[in-house]
């Protein structure tokens, strides 16, 4: 249904790495690795018709980082075309929890998992909007 | 008066170069100069007794950056102490104009004229309250 | 020729905005739109077959911003799709002048100058390397 | 003997929000925290006598982050003056084990765990310089 979103609920998001993303030592920079894994989760959302100012729109929440294992395994470098691969892994009541890795062609270069909560505007945990829980159960794989 | 704000107007604010300001080129990334300027003038208002959350919560103020020049002199580098100085050129109706230099001890390592407007929560132009007006007037330097 | 790369030197290169760009008052941080004006002079560059890695490589040489000029004219929000437009102005020896808008849809929200020096690994300014000043002269608009 | 760095590896770090660390949800960008506590880390070695640039130049390392565990308890805002500790948990031989938190008061507002490991300049695990082994070490709480 939506571009970019396969079976088995992975997406991948395509990035180019700029020099604002770089640090001194030449790579890039540890903390936006995380940036990276954002943009990946935002644009899943996207694809499957649930941008974050949609949700904030009619249903008055968003989502907050809860915690964040990040493994860094091979260093990202200037201009590296990466790519953000979003796995689902679990949803909650009010939770999401998602892998995410970071790769270039075939390197595998950070492997992240990722616990959202969906919050209101209040900053509380809110369950999640009855819409997007449906689109991320039903595109889930079938058993046989 | 205020701590770290002298006759003439001018605020000085220390700060350290970290990894995160540095890009793959070895020195801070330019954009970021920016970042080091901003924290000058928020520091500059705290010191004069208007921190952006006060400003926000008594008057329903901001600040919006409307126009910036920076020239860059020489690149600044990790773990480097820098100074930022601020000074006050003008005071309008309802906008800043301010002149900062960014310093490794003597050295001139980048010099920015930034306009800055108040701003209600709608964005519009606002009058800046008549506290920080008369605050930012009255340690102007007298005429003889 | 390139892709992107219009005649009378205008490159046009399209970014989303994620909330690693806003900041606190809703929009994108100021500092941030030289980071996209940033991501539209490399992808020109990539555009004409000089990305920075190969200049670097085969030249030597990288690009250092001296001087920038910003006008903030409109706010960007989060997830706006913008597109920057960066105009080729002058070719200085050692120097580029560019322009650069970032607009969305038709509306501008900022417009940029900005003067880029050719510098080697120490940082001194280099003259262009001829190729690229080949490809930047060539596609210049000729004269009636 | 060193400034802000307390018996049993416990460094504390004093840092204030701005709005270059916010996002449009109005608090601390979560990649953020991962900045604040590289500042940390910078400081904590830089107060027992090992800033980067000298460890660079006397003995070729630095530091690579291999893996880091957030965990979000309490959001930043801006203008919050906010506490990096940071303590000690395992010396290796190319690695260090570091707890950070990253709090408001007593308010406890993130929890991190982090592994660096020690490189050179081709980003290959180098043994930690013995100077700085015996820094981490001798200052480490004594057995009875």
């Amino acid at each position: 249904m939506s571009v970019g979103f396969h079976h088995g609920f992975s997406h991948s998001f395509p990035l180019r790495v700029y020099y604002e993303d770089t640090d001194a030592a030449g790579m890039v920079y540890h903390a936006n690795y995380l940036k990276f894994a954002e943009r990946g989760r935002s644009e899943m959302l996207r694809s499957m018709g649930f941008p974050h100012r949609q949700l904030a729109a009619t249903d008055g929440v968003g989502f907050a980082v809860r915690r964040c294992l990040v493994e860094y395994l091979l260093p990202a470098r200037l201009e590296d075309a990466l790519v953000v691969d979003t796995t689902l892994v679990d949803v909650g009541a009010a939770t999401l929890s998602l892998g995410q890795r970071i790769r270039r062609g075939e390197e595998l270069l950070a492997d992240l998992a990722v616990l959202v909560a969906c919050v209101g505007r209040d900053g509380r945990p809110r369950r999640l909007p009855s819409a997007l829980r449906a689109a991320l159960t039903s595109e889930a794989p079938h058993a046989p």
